[in-house]
């Protein structure tokens, strides 16, 4: 599939009905998952917080995980190789293991499995891993998936504004810093993913407020900051968020470029920068003249590990 | 102080025993603390694993916080406006607070406060933040410290040879992006912060394997590399990770520098790594004719938002 009509389904991933029954007697949550299935229970995080989750993303289980623990893993292809390990820990430890997946080792492995549709690239299937945990975990009411999807829509039809900002980073070969705050912190994760997958440009995130007790130093005194462009989420701050992040513009001298934020709630602020930043990435690859679906590199890591794994 | 004498003040701050008393009884862990005072806390969240630990730094704690939650709010000075702010929120909702300060409000508002040391920087108080966190979760051997000792003393003794890592990246003006592996992580995210606040130097963090599912293509592909220069923790890796730094260094062509890691346990490699960071970005900052102490800007925040707050 093209990566333009790839990026369009997120707009019919958002209605995906998939969830997990009967979650009570469970009393720590652990999200496992690495890179572009991983960032769906990253950003997860920050919207739920009725029981302690952990994000997983290496090859071992914390201590605690035990048969209260609730251990759900996702991974789109099925065969990443630190999900894997980490389920079968968590397995062996009694925990209730869920998969979200396409197929793989995985879904052969767990007792249950909710199956997402193949054929897209992980880092697009952005809607599949996410729905199921929404689904989940909070009450989703249709009218945010109906705005949703009206957001997304409008960001399909019409990106080519979004592609002169593009043609900035492109010509000025800037390294893009992406600063979120609660709770867009990982969508900043997510833009910087992007960047590095799609455009194949180095790219790095930080956070408001801890940013403020470290970064904001160099922010003022660093060399090499010309190489930098930096981006804030412009919208959902506290008041106190608000007020340092005008304090780090006019003490440090340095513009931000804003990012508007548009929805009700912020499951629909978070779909809408999801795919602001696809669409970013998805113009900066073009601007290079660089395939954005290509990521053969990760595919040669991962057949590289498996031979010398024999 | 001087910030010499600041940095050689962690051979003494590992002797610190002060510890929480009567832990038992509690299903959960939150440590809470920003920049300097919360990176002991997020370092602690790799080596301790026996019940759910999630670290906090932001102004509200998540909603599963109760009565059987052990509270932890560091900061160094006890005016850290997050911490505060998350603190009494958890004094409100029945949690257990004990706080880990020199001082300041923080010390007035719990009834339970372990009290150390004033008069040095926050980030040169890790040994001070970080020893009661061992000595109440932890079996920490009387030789394990004395190995922590003798290491910081070899580092305190003979640094000049790390004078002439930090001489090329102030030559070449060269931004630092520190890779780690698990449980040094978050040592990583130190020397960011260490070259941030010390060395006034833009810096970033990452670590393996997750770098590979995302940062391993512009590592290969993108413009601005020459500006950076990488490093990582040369030990304690695992086979699989060892795999995936040979793979990422032969397909990229970017040599790593390759920091020692020293030390017969995880404890003490940590203590050695943060204190080989600490005189990396001490020497970077006298390389570029800097005051490694000085971070009045992080002073003139903190007066302009509590102006602006009144």
């Amino acid at each position: 599939m093209k990566f333009l009509d790839e990026l369009r389904t997120l707009r019919e991933q958002i209605n995906f009905k998939g969830k997990i029954s009967d979650i009570s007697g469970y009393n720590k949550l652990i999200i496992a998952g690495m890179g572009g299935s991983g960032i769906a229970g990253k950003i997860f995080q920050e919207l739920y917080t009725g029981m302690p989750l952990f994000n997983l993303d290496g090859y071992h289980v914390p201590d605690y995980v035990d048969s209260n623990t609730l251990f759900i893993a996702t991974s789109y292809s099925g065969n990443t190789e630190e999900t894997l390990s980490s389920a079968r820990e968590a397995m062996d430890r009694g925990a209730r293991v869920v998969a979200i997946t396409s197929g793989g080792k995985l879904a052969s492995l767990v007792k249950e499995a909710i199956k997402i549709p193949s054929g897209i690239q992980p880092r697009s299937a952005m809607g599949y891993l996410m729905m199921p945990l929404l689904n989940t975990f909070m009450d989703l009411d249709d009218a945010v998936i109906g705005r949703i999807g009206d957001l997304l829509w409008d960001l399909d039809e019409d990106n080519e504004y979004i592609r002169s900002e593009a043609g900035k980073l492109a010509a000025d070969k800037s390294i893009p810093i992406v600063y979120g705050h609660s709770p867009f912190r990982w969508v900043a994760y997510r833009w910087k993913t992007q960047f590095n997958e799609n455009s194949k440009v180095m790219a790095y995130s930080n956070y408001f407020p801890e940013l403020n007790h470290n970064e904001l130093v160099p922010l003022k005194d660093s060399y090499g900051l010309d190489n930098f462009r930096f981006y804030i989420f412009d919208g959902g701050m506290d008041t106190q968020t608000e007020k340092r992040v005008r304090f780090t513009e006019n003490s440090t001298g340095i513009g931000f470029h804003r990012i508007p934020v548009k929805g009700e709630t912020n499951i629909e602020k978070i779909f809408y920068l999801i795919h602001y930043g696809d669409y970013l990435t998805y113009h900066l690859a073009l601007e290079r003249g660089i395939d954005p679906t290509d990521v053969s590199i990760l595919q040669d890591l991962k057949r590289s590990i498996a031979r010398n794994n024999e």
